[in-house]
């Protein structure tokens, strides 16, 4: 359990995942800020925004001027979220690093979210895929609904695994499983890793957690001791789940790389200047965000001593 | 990892660490209806209340009436929070299963909180020993800031378990080592369960944590890796933390539960009972709860397939 200094990649999804379902558009210069304080904190990764319609997702209309405006860090890489070919050509459009590629291992919930049957999404996306090769734009593929389907319960491993196999046959250099609804738990991550790990070797893997239930954290610790190092998060765990109004969403950064630190694990990212960063969050969102670290700070931001026990104390 | 059908106790304390920081008053007739509806739930020790004074805690002004009100589940040990002699008295009077005696391992943190030092706590806790022990009522000690104090920062493990002897050589049966502001993590965790199992063996041991920066549920984890197989845990999550306005507070039985029972761990807990319980304390404390799961559901509290779905699906 001890971390002994391993290395764990941390991708920010917040200005993705996070801002997509809030209420509030936050401005494209708000955006831009806030990505361009975060790529001066040690992520891998930082998922920028989704080429989606912006009918269909108006928080994120913005997308282009967004990639467009932010001064990128040579060491980050800047992932884009792609539905469809439409959407893949304004990624390219934006020089993204990468074009993260998403649709559901669960039938029910592909034909709910996405309006079309698995194969459907698969063949679209194997033409995505086909036209962004040619470029340097890396391609990651995320599978929704790894961990369980909120309408078909849980999705068979065999399945899961599957379908990645077929998007890395089409060349896709990552995985991302995708705990969407928060149904994942410690000991089914240990397994659906390890079993990923066996036949796919060192295939980017990145493991995206949600903590509706409140088990994204331990889970976050039985990938790592079944071989995952690379986690999507959202700064102040935003993001919420259509499925359970109210509960918390996306494993929140400052959270899990707490946690990670005292561990003995390396994560690269600067606790300090996110925690600054996330404390922003309630102003662009217009309400509270469910990190912890954020309300109760690092374990030992202490506290001052009274005045009465410092005269007991002879202090 | 695996649970592997281990048994893990399950102790409630929503009745006297939950509603004790509660700024409205619980009614005495609602707490005894909701501690005879715990007893029904298969928990090996509840915590009904404390017979601190009711100048400090008036919240619980109410001790003597809820422990003769309540009907006792003859599997189930009914325990009380023991500050003083005064309290012992009144616990005695009650006849308790077990007197729950409480002190600090911080110096700073038991003459915030109890107005007199370690020793002086000890050397009063001891003639508290010595009177009940003549009696059936079983001595427990918990230990604050077992694993962190939020003024003094870590507390030494020797600190701890040569507190943690001495009572042992009074006569207690049990420890609770408890992690009062949520500074602990899952190595520590680890760290400190194993080298207390090493010194004392099969002596009855509870962890008490609360998810004040997230972790409870790792550390419980945690701690059952390293031996531990009973903990303190609080209905809907109940139970606040003075220095983290607005952060969560005691681990919530049901999300703790609901991870162990998914992980093969035997709690003997029934889930759905405790889950109607738990949906009862909103309209008890007149805010809302922090249980992930009340708010979520279980995993595999399955959502309708939309119409539009089923028609695809051929249902």
């Amino acid at each position: 359990m001890q971390g002994n200094n391993k290395k764990i990649f941390i991708q920010e999804v917040v200005t993705r995942d996070g801002f997509q379902n809030e209420r509030d558009f936050v401005d494209t210069d708000k955006k831009i800020e806030l990505i361009n304080q975060l790529s001066q904190c040690g992520y891998s990764k930082i998922e920028v925004t989704s080429f989606t319609s912006p009918k269909a997702i108006p928080a994120l209309r913005d997308a282009e001027q967004v990639m467009m405006g932010i001064t990128r860090h040579s060491s980050i890489e800047y992932t884009v979220l792609v539905p469809n070919m439409r959407g893949a050509e304004r990624a390219l459009s934006c020089d993204a690093d990468e074009a993260n590629l998403v649709m559901s291992t669960s039938e029910s919930h592909n034909l709910s979210n996405l309006k079309m049957t698995r194969e459907a999404s698969f063949h679209a996306l194997s033409e995505v895929i086909k036209e962004v090769q040619s470029t340097r734009t890396a391609i990651n593929v995320s599978l929704s609904t790894a961990f369980g389907c909120p309408m078909e319960g849980d999705i068979s491993l065999e399945t899961v695994l599957s379908w990645a196999e077929r998007f890395v046959e089409q060349g896709a250099r990552g995985i991302t499983l995708c705990d969407t609804t928060g149904m994942a738990y410690p000991t089914q991550v240990a397994e659906v890793v390890a079993k990923f790990k066996e036949r796919f070797g060192d295939l980017q893997l990145t493991v995206h957690l949600h903590n509706t239930r409140g088990m994204a954290l331990s889970n976050a610790l039985a990938a790592i001791e079944a071989g995952a190092n690379r986690f999507d998060s959202s700064l102040g765990g935003l993001g919420g789940c259509p499925y359970a109004p109210g509960a918390t969403g996306n494993v929140s950064t400052e959270d899990l790389v707490h946690m990670l630190e005292l561990m003995g694990y390396r994560t690269g990212i600067d606790l300090e200047q996110i925690l600054k960063a996330s404390a922003q969050l309630p102003a662009l969102v217009h309400h509270d965000v469910p990190s912890q670290i954020l309300k109760a700070g690092r374990r030992l931001d202490l506290h001052d001593v009274p005045n009465s026990v410092k005269e007991h104390l002879g202090k």
